[in-house]
């Protein structure tokens, strides 16, 4: 019989000054676990005991929002209490409590076991790594932006572009849905051939992230028929379908493509101080853990910000090691410009994703130079250069700093 | 040919004093859609004309947090940009907007079209209480409570106390997702053998909401075998599961039970001012369109409270005349007991599920006392009587009100 695990949860907790906190976690330990405590009779405590959460920590911090008391608690929940999936996990550490006066779920430490039971990633860094054959570098992405009522050959000519420009991968708008215009596994094969038609130029390989939609009834087999069609990589909303829709597909050994998971709606959870789920944990560890092999969020240089320290924890939760499971891909998005790469390349080196749509869509030679403008400015920075000194010898680069702004050299 | 449709979405934004609201909401109809627009060639701009959203609204308001500028933004979005479903819905009108800044999701409205491609209710109001043979009085749920560990005898037994106490339905507690003490086709037939036999003594049935769990791959199927051993109704944790499961169990004519929708983890997006969706929207209108039959929410009056004007819209959406789907059930829940009937009954009148847990459970004489005090409340706030003048001839309600109170005498 293995020693109980049990998953420790931290909650930042606003209330009235001179809230007994200690009572407030003692509440919430009992609550969310066994229901009633106090009230049972000794020998249904015997066998309730197993269940029962208990507080780890309850301490009261300064500068609660709007001169209320704020404190830290943490709570250790047994694990036998739920199955090993994230519905039931938030179900049961976040579900009504998450409704129970000002409380926000700030940091979630899953125990071996239990997390070992949660698939990961099925490729990881270093597996997708293995499929491009790129050591050393940040990899770099572009969206297909603006491709909405495209047919199949207008699709096909876009991403030949983009290929064409060095990028490691293209990634679909996760507004992407149309499927009268331009069919799921047309496009996947479409693009598959433009990524060969490129490659006879570059002789690089460029993997396509199909958006994954459709009713979850379907979107299982729909993942295999995208795999047989040629799919390189699946992408996928993770916070409208349920991370479950996440975790299945990555346990899934007929679907052999990697996973990329875009952060829709998470701003409904994250930003406020007092209520929701810290992005880390929603971006960071749970996605992980649920098998995402790339997650995108917000970074924090541009046009949709999120705060430095924030975007750092969901790197770490990403990649720091853990026993037996890969590291998913941070891809820090939204508004990156080639002018960026040296604040991106400092916070995180090299195993990240540099993914730019208008940054690269918007160059004024057109999307191939937009993708050499990032190459030139990747390049540089591994070398230690600046963006300045590898300008002068990269016509797109110097473009796209005169459009976009060199701000490292501020 | 159909005349184009549009979903209507409202935002209220924050932003400094002076933004121009007109422009942002302009970037937001554009960039959720067909993602840029003025530096368009004029051919493009034919074919993606029927792709672009547009604003409908722009007015600065007044009352912003923090002394910030508030507006509220709507925009029209064409519906032929999405497929009828909740996750496509969302990623395309709150997915990347939702980290953009301060937004919140404040309203939307469904066309009528796009709108009846969703399922709906399967049964809803009028369905359920043919079911019950209970057509003029608010009906009454009791939920399993501190049952975590039981083995299918004492659960049994703890179902037959809830039923013999004249309850409608009895619920499972949305955190019970034990299968090794009381595999779920095996709780449902000892359920169901309980409910027959406390029915040989009150002459009523009683419905059972099991919650269904486990992977989303496995959960059709799973629902299935439920409705196969005699389930009458099935609980579902809509938010961390995704709103498409729902979607597709009321959407499968197979499962023949009508599906309730728990609230869980709705906190982590309502609550904020600044952030996150609206519970109207949130946990009245998508649960209605994605077909739930009961929408249980936080009471205006309990322990765990949402304002009263929330309360009331979310009941209006579920309730609301729409041709052709049915209304779904209200439930307003948390901390419910006897004495609060009156304000319950005052909000929403019959067409509504009085809900407690702790509210039966904590009876002094037991579960079975509990549910009749609460049937004495109901019959006498239906009949236009106090609960002082009820509890004369009902000793299980004068308990309950001396334990918890009867505010509506003050």
């Amino acid at each position: 019989m293995n020693a109980p695990e049990f998953v420790h949860v931290t909650y930042l907790a606003h209330g009235k000054p001179g809230t007994d906190w200690q009572k407030k976690a003692q509440g919430i330990a009992v609550g969310l676990t066994v229901g009633s405590w106090t009230d049972l009779p000794e020998a249904r405590k015997e066998s309730m005991q197993k269940h029962l959460g208990h507080v780890v920590a309850a301490e009261e911090i300064g500068g609660g929002a709007d001169g209320q008391s704020a404190a830290l608690l943490t709570i250790a929940y047994p694990t036998i209490n739920f199955t090993p999936d994230v519905p039931a996990l938030l179900t049961s550490v976040f579900g009504k409590l998450s409704m129970d006066g000002q409380i926000r779920l700030l940091d979630l430490q899953l125990p071996e076991r239990f997390r070992q039971q949660f698939p990961g990633p099925k490729y990881g860094i270093d597996g997708i790594r293995q499929q491009l054959g790129v050591q050393d570098r940040p990899l770099l992405m572009s969206i297909f932006k603006s491709v909405i009522g495209y047919d199949i050959d207008a699709l096909a000519e876009a991403f030949y572009q983009q290929a064409l420009g060095g990028v490691d991968l293209v990634k679909d708008d996760e507004i992407f849905f149309d499927e009268t215009y331009a069919p799921f596994e047309q496009r996947i094969e479409a693009c598959r051939k433009a990524v060969e038609r490129a490659s006879e130029q570059t002789g690089k390989h460029t993997l396509y992230a199909a958006n994954l939609t459709g009713p979850v009834t379907e979107i299982f087999d729909k993942a295999k028929r995208a795999v047989d069609a040629g799919a390189s990589a699946l992408l996928l909303n993770v916070l409208t379908y349920g991370y479950d829709v996440l975790h299945r597909l990555a346990a899934d050994r007929a679907i052999t493509v990697p996973i990329m998971a875009h952060p829709a709606l998470a701003g409904a959870m994250y930003p406020s101080a007092q209520y929701g789920i810290a992005a880390p944990v929603l971006l960071g560890k749970l996605m992980r853990a649920a098998g995402a092999d790339f997650v995108l969020y917000p970074s924090a240089y541009g046009s949709v910000a999120l705060e430095r320290a924030e975007t750092l924890k969901i790197a770490s939760a990403l990649r720091e090691e853990q026993s037996g499971v890969h590291r998913s891909f941070p891809v820090p998005s939204a508004g990156i410009h080639p002018g960026l790469v040296p604040f991106l390349y400092e916070d995180l080196g090299n195993d990240q994703i540099i993914n730019a749509g208008g940054g690269i869509h918007g160059h004024p030679q057109g999307a191939a130079a937009g993708g050499r403008a990032f190459g030139a400015a990747i390049e540089a920075v591994v070398a230690g250069r600046t963006l300045t000194e590898a300008a002068e010898t990269s016509e797109e680069l110097r473009t796209a700093l005169t459009l976009w702004g060199n701000p490292s050299t501020r």
